[in-house]
C-alpha cells in the first residue's frame, strides 16, 4: 500500500510517525492532510536507511538540490562529493539529473549513500537509452520508469502536461521552452505529429508508481523562462492539466505534488500560488525558485531564495535549490554549498513567518549567543559555522580568542551590544 | 533654499529637472512628490560633481552601501578602494561609518570622489573627538554637524527619536540596543541622567540642516537587532518619535527620511512599512536589511536581500546594504561588491513588481540574449559581467567562443532552449 492508501484506510504508518515526530506535529494531523492530499511523504520502501520527510502545506517548508553529471562534466566521484554536501549543509531531498554517462551507476551510489529522499527525470536517462529525441519511445520510457523504482528512487518528475495543443502558446514566447524534458517531449511530438507519451501513457506509469510507492512530482515543462514569459497562457493552460491529472493520480492512490517555476517577478508570485492551489486542488506546489528578475547570472542562488521565500509564505511546500551557476554551466560542489545555504536561509524565513513549531529557538538561541559575545555558541549554531569562522578570523592578525567582546566591525569601543549591556551598571 | 522650500514655492530645480529624467517622470510630479514630503533629493550644494538621485514613494527603489573604517581595520586608501566598488557596481548612494583614524580626512576624499550622494553619522565623529560617551556635549555634537554640513555631507543619520523613557523597554530585550549611535546615546542619557541631546537640539540641528541643505535620516536606535525583538514596543515608540520630528523638520524646510529596521520575521515586514507610512506621514523610509533570520552568518547579505525585496514591494524607498560580513567583520572590497549586487537585485525586483518606468526592458534583452545564444550580450546585461564570464569560463578546459548554443549545465544535446528552438523547423 502506498501512504496515501494507508492514510486512507485509516493506518498510522511508521513514516508517518516519524515525520510528525520531527515536525512537532500529532500523527493524526499528518495522515489526515494525506488523505486530502496536501502533503505526501516521499518514500520508496526499496530505497533502504532513508530518513522519510513529509512535504506540504501544514510542515516545514522543505528544499531539494538538484545534482547530476552531463555530458561535458563530472563523474560519479564528483557527484557523490555534491550529495555529501547536500547531507552536510541540510538539503531535504535530492534530485539525480545526471544527463551524461553512468547515469545508472550513479544513481545506484547516490541511492546507497542518501539518508534523504532521491528524486529523478526519468526522461533523460530514457533519451541517453534512445540517443535521440525523435526515437524515444513509450516501451523505452516505460522501461526506465520501471526500473528506476525498483532500484529505489522516491519521486519522479514527468512531463506529463504539456500537450500539442499547448505548442503553438509556447512558439508565441520569448524564452519557449527552459524546461529539459518538457523540451524533449515537444520536440518529440512536433516530430512524430503524435500526443506526450507521458500523457498518453499516464495510467500506466500511475500503475508502476503504485506499485513501488513512487511520488509523483508532476512536471512544468511549460514553465517560463523569463519574466516576460511569467504567467502567460502557456504555463497556466499546461497547470490545468496537471490539476486533472492529480485527481486521477488520487484516484489510484499515488501521491502527487506539482511543480512550478521559474521566472516571476515578485508581484506575480502570491497569485501563482494561489492559482496552483486552486487548479490542483491543494496538491503541494514544489517551485524552482522563482527567480526575481533575470539579470543577475553569477547570482541566480540570491535571485531565487527572493522568490522562493515570497512562494513558501504564499504556499509553497518545497523550493528547488539554485545555484550560481544557473544560466552558466553545471554547478561544483562549492556552487551546491552556496546553492543550499541560500535556501535554507529561505526555508528556515518561511518557517518563522509560518510560525511553524519551534521554528524560531534557533534564531533565539543564536541571538542570546550574539548578545553574550559567545562566539563558539554563535557559530554552533550558524547554518554554514565554517563559513562564519572563516569571515570572523579574517583581518585579525593575532591569534584571539572567541570570547572577545567586540569584531572587527566596530572595534572594541564602538561596540553597540558592549555598549547597550553597560546602560543600567 | 533647501529643495522642499524650492518645490513648496513652485520652482522647478536643476536637480529635480535631473532626476526627472534618469526616472523617467515628469519634473512636476517629482516637485509635488517632494512638496508632499514623499520624496526627497540628498543633494548639498557644496558637494561638487554629485549626480543627484530622488529617495522616495514614486520612484525607483535605491540602495545606499555602507563603507567606513574601525579601530581596527582599514585606512584611508582601503575606504577609497570600497567606494570604486560602490560606485562600479552600481551603489546609488554611500555613507562613510569611520569610526577609526582620519575620520575627516577620509570623508574628505570619498566627497571628492564620489559622484553619488554621500551620508554620515556625525555622532561617530562626535565620540572620536570627545574620546568617551560620558564627555560628548551638545556643543561638540554641532560642531561636527556643522562641519561636516560644510564639507559637503548630503544626508546625516541623527539618532533624535530615542528617548530616556524608552530606555526600560530597551532592557527588557533580549539584544538590547544595536544601533551603535543608539547605544551611545543611551549610555550619555544613563550616566547624565539628561534627555537625548539630538532631540533637545534638535531645533539647532534643523537650522544647520536648512542652511546647507543636508537631508536628514531619523535614525532608529531602537532598531530590533533579532527576530526575537522585531516589532517590540521599543521599536514603536521610537518611531512614534521620528513621526514628530518629522513634522518639526518639514515646518523649517528640512528634506527628511526615516530610518527602519533591521531583523523582522519575513510576515512583519508589511506591517512595518505600514506603520511607518502612516506614523511618519509618508517620510520615505530607508531600511537596513531587513533580515529575515538570524542564524546565517556569513551569508547575511542573502537574508538582507529576501527582506529588503519585501520591504521596498511593500513601500520602502531606500534599501541598506548588508554584505556576508555583517555581524562578524568589517567588510573588504569584496564583501562590497557581494553585498551591492545582492541589494542591487533586491531594489531591481521592486523596481520590477512596481513597474517602474522601463525597469524591465534589461530583464527583456537579457531574455532575448539567452535564447539567441548570445553570451557576450548577457555578460554586457549582467549586474555583475565578470563574475559571469568567470563562472561561465570554469569547467571548460579548451578556449571557447562566446558563441556556442550550450553551456555546461546541459551539454550540446540537452540544451532546452537549443531543443525548443528546433521545434518548429
Amino acid at each position: 500500500m502506498t501512504q496515501l492508501e494507508s492514510a486512507r484506510k485509516g493506518i498510522i504508518t511508521t513514516e508517518m510517525k516519524a515525520v510528525a515526530e520531527s515536525e512537532f506535529l500529532s500523527p493524526e494531523l499528518i495522515r489526515d492532510e494525506i488523505v486530502k492530499g496536501r502533503l505526501l511523504i516521499t518514500a520508496n520502501p526499496l530505497h533502504k536507511n532513508l530518513k522519510p520527510i513529509a512535504i506540504g502545506r501544514e510542515v516545514r517548508c522543505k528544499i531539494n538540490a538538484n545534482i547530476g553529471n552531463s555530458a561535458l562534466l563530472s563523474n560519479l566521484d564528483e557527484e557523490i562529493g555534491k550529495l555529501t554536501n547536500c547531507v552536510k549543509y541540510g538539503a531535504d531531498a535530492v534530485m539525480d539529473l545526471s544527463s551524461g554517462g553512468q547515469i545508472s551507476q550513479i544513481r545506484e551510489a547516490i541511492l546507497t549513500n542518501s539518508p534523504i529522499p532521491l528524486g529523478t527525470v526519468p526522461v533523460y536517462e530514457a533519451l541517453a537509452i534512445a540517443g535521440d529525441p525523435m526515437l524515444l519511445s513509450e516501451d523505452v520510457i516505460l522501461n526506465v520508469i520501471e526500473n528506476q523504482a525498483r532500484q529505489g528512487v522516491d519521486f519522479m518528475t514527468i512531463h506529463c502536461g504539456l500537450l500539442k495543443r499547448h505548442m503553438p502558446l509556447a512558439c508565441k514566447r520569448l524564452t519557449r521552452i527552459v524546461s529539459r524534458g518538457g523540451s524533449i517531449v515537444a520536440r518529440w511530438m512536433a516530430h512524430h505529429g503524435k500526443e506526450n507519451p507521458f500523457y498518453t501513457r499516464f495510467d500506466d506509469i500511475l500503475d508502476i508508481c503504485r506499485k513501488y510507492d513512487v511520488s509523483l512530482s508532476l512536471g512544468d515543462g511549460l514553465r517560463p523562462g523569463s519574466q516576460f514569459d511569467a504567467s502567460d497562457e502557456a504555463q497556466f493552460s499546461e497547470l490545468e492539466v496537471l490539476g486533472e491529472l492529480t485527481l486521477e493520480a488520487w484516484d489510484k492512490g499515488v501521491q502527487v505534488m506539482i511543480e512550478g517555476p521559474g521566472h516571476v517577478p515578485f508581484d506575480q508570485i502570491e497569485m501563482n500560488m494561489k492559482k496552483e492551489e486552486e487548479l490542483c486542488h491543494g496538491a503541494p506546489f514544489y517551485v524552482l525558485g522563482p527567480i526575481v528578475t533575470d539579470i543577475a547570472p553569477g547570482y541566480d542562488h540570491i535571485t531565487a531564495a527572493i522568490g522562493a521565500t515570497m512562494a513558501g509564505f504564499h504556499g509553497a511546500s518545497m523550493l528547488c535549490y539554485v545555484t550560481p551557476r544557473e544560466h552558466l554551466g553545471l554547478p561544483d560542489a562549492e556552487d551546491v554549498r552556496n546553492g543550499i545555504i541560500a535556501f535554507k536561509i529561505a526555508a528556515h524565513a518561511v518557517d518563522i513567518a509560518k510560525k511553524r513549531p519551534k521554528a524560531r529557538e534557533r534564531d533565539d538561541a543564536m541571538s542570546k549567543a550574539r548578545y553574550e559575545f559567545n562566539w563558539k555558541k554563535q557559530f554552533e549554531l550558524s547554518l554554514d559555522p565554517e563559513r562564519a569562522r572563516e569571515f570572523y578570523a579574517k583581518g585579525h592578525t593575532e591569534k584571539r580568542d572567541e570570547d572577545e567582546a567586540f569584531c572587527t566591525m566596530c572595534g572594541p569601543d564602538f561596540c553597540a551590544l558592549k555598549n547597550s549591556s553597560l546602560i543600567d551598571k
